[in-house]
């Protein structure tokens, strides 16, 4: 056995031999969750371990918006060095101006630039955890199995690092899909489409050719994306370590996958699928909007709302949705914080509304959104066509596969118009189509083996269980970047074909000299 | 919305269109059976979908060996151009020598040569069969949901494209990896290691240069091993088919795959791993045997077989085991088809064994095997130690895996002696980590959401109600190699790079150019 496959053995075997064995007697798991949306679906999680008897811990910083307390799991709030007004306007900037201004190439740039003030924010928050030494020392001796963590922001698999115990991911996927990099999963450019690219997993070569230009302008954009947790990384954990060596670390990646959504494209054994687990939370709606929405008779309603962080526009866009709503007979639950004059019977305004339970409802007919994969899946899950309106971010994309499969129309916010809107709400009101198709998408979607939910559970579970998952990590990652795509044997190779060239040629001049010199002094002595 | 897109939507809406809905009522399923090993664990499936309401026909050649009739599925017997007789002889030949020659490099090749000697010969059956026009119109109005299928050998997936079907893969691999290869599943050289090379997934520099030179010279294989199939695929379907892009048609792959024994690599979402399902079959062992293994005492029992194919060997290879045997108190149950004279007491010679019922058997201390896949499955679900002996094919590959895990001791057959094969069992039974490291691979393999057998039945069936798995399709198998590999659109930034240097060299030689003249004239005018 050579060097290399014993070290291979040997870290299997050492692996193996410091394994708890057994099943979980109550396993402890450290929560370190994303404000926002993205908080919603990993909360299903977290109340279920905490249901099937494990104790969570989630840590909520200070200013969080969306993270609040439960009977289920514990908190431990920590400081940070900025306000929830500062977090909140950060939250608004993100959402700023897709309602006044046309949609241009640029926006790229912007959304960018947000989305790391945003993150950069929230950056110093875990700085501002890393340094607290008494909570720090407190987490470490509380006797963690595992960090339950998105890598949205950089944090969890931090303290998972600082503490030498495992992560597991609970994610959708990362800005320049870093999460794909950093796993060292497969990702041709000629059949997996790159953000932003407009593109589907089928390309005429223009497509391909601006698939690849994106491909590679993506490794600049996360070297610039991920330069602040580089920096965090590198302070907190030395060894010029950056953000993809730590998240690198992942035992398993729970990801909200599902390929009645996403193109079909390579994985790794360590990805699990739990696509549509928000889909799980179901709860009977409260009375007075159940009689609302079934009041609707035949004609049904539509839901409609722009995801978490957008719950407000300004009152010109507003009343042409207003204007829209008065013509239609459907009635309309909207997700709406502002004030708004002069609204129709058939529009019921909420500040929040169980986007989910009245799409499981009947009579939903339709469901105005943003294209968010939380609403996205239980759009899915509950067989209602949506007219999609993206604004920032990965809506773009989210909403070009849905209307690619041809269960959504859609519209730009900028310029809509309450004819176009109504336009496009009578076509997927009327037209079969979208119904069938997204029922069959739905179909295929709830189609499966385990739920979403018991997956997520069980393989947090397995890694509580094994300490870790590491019969499942390919061994790419002890590889540097020419040894993963053999450069180096190629080098070789490519050495060696010249030196047999060249001493093919030599040769050949060789013989002809010599031949060349008998035959003059053949001629001489003649 | 682009050309391309239209056609990857218009695509999925058309098999969305035709799809089937609800719950499976009974489906039809057209087994397509490999002989030998391949069936015993496929067997296993057929009985579960027939015990769940779904009709099973087995196509069976007149010659099979150990395909037989059962009450759980209707057998289709078809006639073939050989005898019994020759088939037995066939495979007899795979096993010749490996009892009395040294193991050399060469091997590889008369592996190879008889390989495509033993698979000629059922393509020649499969001939039969497509040419068996009465039988083939029957099977056609047969009303046949899906083909389930080995495609180790070519009949099933070609039965599916004339029929118009979904196909549904049951194996393990297929020699050159020619799944892979069809399936269009990315396997880095890196890290992933090619068949024969003794490699594992951690590679010394040598070691990625011998892989690379494997992995290249493995395309040549795949030309030469499946030429006749590739005849045989454009005989019956034209169009300039190979075998290859028939089986990429392959709607699931059920692969009996588990990364406590295959390496970690990348993998495709219509790839599903049911290894361990042929531990699955269980049945309490007959009277006479039972008491035998239970008066083993404290010192246990040890499982001998060589396989469905290798149950005998030359008398003087026996008599070493046999006199091993003799001196140790452990009781043996060898699968021996021959006639061995002096016999002691703690060895029974049997013409066939239940392999996975004795090594369940919490006397079981030890498995000697040639290491094929079944037999590895069965000895890590029931966390007993291997001795192996490997054989051919990718026995050696396989006895390789499991010693590297710490699980298994190699021996060769040929050089063995009754001093190393004691010596080394004695190792197996006496060094607690040959156990322990079993009983930690055991438990990973068998914690696991969903049974083997059931996730086979669940996919099977999936395929069925879905008329197929389209969503799970990767777009690649719409590209060529070179479209695949991004090499038309890295040629085309190629040019445009010489394009600009040539137009930036020229513009700089006429600046100059210009400029010189310019001092020139103005020297004359002065």
């Amino acid at each position: 056995m050579s060097s290399g496959e014993w070290f291979s053995a040997l870290g299997l075997v050492a692996w193996l031999c410091c394994l708890s064995l057994g099943p979980v007697q109550g396993g402890k798991v450290l929560v370190m969750p994303v404000d926002g949306s993205h908080w919603l679906s990993m909360k299903i999680l977290v109340k279920e371990l905490s249901q099937r008897g494990h104790e969570a811990v989630v840590l909520v910083p200070e200013t969080s918006l969306l993270i609040q307390g439960s009977e289920s799991y514990k908190t431990e709030i920590y400081q940070v060095s900025y306000t929830r007004a500062a977090m909140a306007a950060m939250f608004n900037q993100l959402q700023e101006g897709v309602f006044l201004k046309p949609p241009v190439i640029t926006d790229i740039f912007i959304d960018i630039e947000r989305l790391i003030n945003f993150t950069s924010m929230q950056e110093k928050g875990c700085e501002s955890l890393l340094n607290n030494q008494p909570l720090m020392s407190q987490l470490k001796g509380g006797g963690f199995d595992l960090v339950l963590t998105d890598p949205f922001l950089p944090c969890g698999s931090i303290l998972a690092h600082i503490f030498s115990i495992p992560a597991v991911y609970f994610l959708r996927g990362l800005p320049c899909e870093l999460d794909t990099k950093a796993n060292q999963c497969p990702s041709p450019p000629s059949y997996v489409p790159v953000s932003f690219t407009g593109n589907t997993d089928i390309m005429t070569f223009p497509q391909r050719v601006k698939n690849m230009m994106m491909s590679i302008f993506e490794s600049y954009l996360c070297k610039m994306m991920y330069y602040n947790f580089d920096e965090l990384v590198s302070r907190h954990l030395g060894d010029n370590l950056t953000y993809k060596d730590i998240i690198s670390n992942g035992a398993i990646w729970l990801l909200r996958y599902d390929f009645v959504f996403e193109w079909p494209k390579p994985l790794l054994p360590n990805m699990v699928f739990i696509g549509g687990i928000n889909c799980e939370q179901k709860a009977p709606l409260p009375a007075d909007l159940e009689e609302f929405v079934n009041g609707s008779g035949d004609d049904g309603f539509i839901v409609f709302t722009l995801g978490s962080m957008v719950s407000n526009m300004p009152e010109p866009k507003a009343k042409q949705f207003i204007d829209a709503f008065r013509q239609i007979p459907q009635r309309v639950v909207w997700r709406y914080t502002g004030v708004l004059s002069d609204v129709p019977k058939n529009v019921r305004l909420m500040k929040w509304l169980p986007q989910n339970d009245l799409l499981a409802h009947p009579k939903a007919k339709a469901f105005i959104t943003h294209g968010g994969t939380h609403g996205i899946y239980e759009s899915i899950c509950n067989a209602v066509p949506m007219l999609m309106f993206p604004l920032f971010g990965d809506q773009g994309d989210n909403v070009h596969r849905m209307v690619s499969r041809g269960v959504a129309e859609k519209l730009t916010m900028y310029d809509m118009t309450t004819e176009t809107l109504l336009a496009a709400l009578n076509r997927i009101l009327h037209d079969k189509s979208y119904k069938e198709k997204i029922e069959t998408l739905s179909q295929i979607h709830l189609d499966r083996p385990v739920e979403p939910l018991d997956l997520a559970v069980f393989w947090t579970e397995f890694v509580i269980r094994h300490k870790g998952a590491a019969h499942l990590r390919i061994a790419a990652h002890d590889l540097n970047w020419i040894q993963y795509h053999s450069l180096d044997v190629f080098g070789l190779f490519f050495i060696i074909l010249v030196t047999v060239l060249w001493v093919t040629v030599k040769c050949c001049l060789l013989c002809t000299r010599m031949c060349f010199r008998k035959g003059t002094s053949k001629r001489k002595r003649e």
